[in-house]
């Protein structure tokens, strides 16, 4: 694992870490947060999953978790969104490809090479992480913006003790019934639509839910409501009696204005999960 | 003027504007944050003035002001850092030209057409802002980064009654003693020195300080603390016992992490300055 760049930020250190992955077949780079309490002791974890076309880097600059992270005692990692080089197949669509991984494991050609995000994610990076940093592996929670909403809530359901609490920033909710899921689901998993269902927040919450506090923020004026399907979600939610809380906030859009104005809701939210 | 793009932000809006400046001969985008309260009343107006190699768009994104600035009921403006565009004089070196106004009317050729940034930020675009937007126009203060700390510094002392409080991240302290500032007055203005002496913080804080508080960060693993020259700010201020706070954060580099890092309390300062 190599050093990329390490910054002071709120008393603890925001880094840039790359390191070659196994389960993606390349170089693969994340941010970490780790605040000022990580200097004395290993602190709880909180993972971000950033949206369609994002790097390691939009969230680490743009989603201000630094500040209430370094409150609350909590490292944060950003991890890249798909695998990159020019190896790595890629499509000229900025929702496919490069930057649009999805968080599955790619069965079909020419992806499957390489887009094992859920592999990377839910195995690989965290065994990086725990190797290298000072943090509690049994204490971790998780969060995303839009397809990383998505990544977010499908990781936590399906990997049941691993998080504390999941929350998300419009997630791409029912990805099954959208254009931000049909297309990709059929590129990487192929057209066999019971291979997408592990997929689908909104169709594993009904399944199964979450065994721990759910948190959602959706934006009223985001102009992608069509697409990540909220109401889906909220009625999933609803339905199983999920404890949790599904906001609807009037008049904020899809950018990372809307993430940042909700961040030290989330981030209060994890902390109280993990005891912090 | 044209609105380029607004998103709710902490309760208030984040906005992106063009205009049509006289001052630099050319279109000029700003930001401007206009917290909840502004919905109900004109509210004070904070400066933010950016760094080398900066648009308006950088602080705006990374700085972590609004979330602050709507606790407090302060707007916050983030001018650009130079004329822009193709008919506007350019040089291939980054802290020459666009990107690099340093906050002075040249006065020599090529750049006396266009680099009038003084007089764009001191009164070509307060009398945008007074006349489009609620806020308080006897109620303003300033801050900045780098470059744009020089030019908080300098603002604020050579228009006495205009800001109530200046605070900087950084600042170029004292150009004409520096690679940063030499080379650019020089270009600007001339070799005659005399007519640098305007536009150097050290010197006017020698001169006449500022009459109201003043809080200057400065990070103790800055790259670039040789071209800031911060000792000779700090001796200037402490020799015309200058009320203000000069704080030396150890660990902290030149990037917008150190700035995010110490938002609150620059933001809280100004707060305090203004009544809010």
């Amino acid at each position: 694992m190599q050093t990329v760049s390490e910054n002071r930020a709120f008393g603890g250190v925001q880094g840039v870490y790359r390191h070659a992955a196994q389960t993606t077949g390349c170089e693969m780079t994340f941010g970490l947060y780790l605040p000022p309490q990580a200097k004395r002791q290993p602190v709880p974890l909180l993972w971000y999953l950033s949206g369609l076309t994002c790097t390691h880097e939009n969230a680490m600059t743009k989603a201000h978790a630094q500040e209430h992270a370094a409150r609350h005692g909590l490292a944060v990692v950003f991890p890249d969104t798909s695998p990159r080089g020019d190896g790595v197949a890629d499509d000229p669509a900025y929702d496919l490809g490069q930057g649009a991984g999805f968080y599955v494991n790619a069965t079909q050609a020419p992806w499957a090479a390489h887009f094992q995000m859920w592999e990377y994610i839910a195995t690989e990076l965290p065994r990086v992480l725990m190797a290298n940093f000072p943090l509690k592996e049994d204490r971790q929670a998780i969060t995303g913006h839009s397809m990383g909403g998505h990544g977010a809530l499908t990781l936590a359901m399906r990997l049941p003790g691993r998080f504390a609490s999941v929350s998300a920033f419009a997630p791409i909710a029912n990805p099954s019934a959208s254009d931000w899921g049909r297309k990709q689901f059929a590129a990487y998993l192929g057209a066999d639509e019971s291979a997408w269902a592990g997929h689908d927040a909104t169709l594993l919450m009904r399944e199964a839910g979450f065994a721990g506090p759910v948190l959602i923020d959706q934006g009223g004026a985001d102009q992608f409501l069509d697409l990540l399907r909220p109401e889906a979600l909220a009625e999933a939610m609803a339905a199983r009696r999920q404890p949790g809380v599904f906001r609807m906030q009037a008049g904020y859009d899809h950018s990372y204005f809307f993430v940042a104005s909700f961040m030290a809701d989330h981030i209060a939210f994890h902390a109280q999960a993990l005891g912090q």
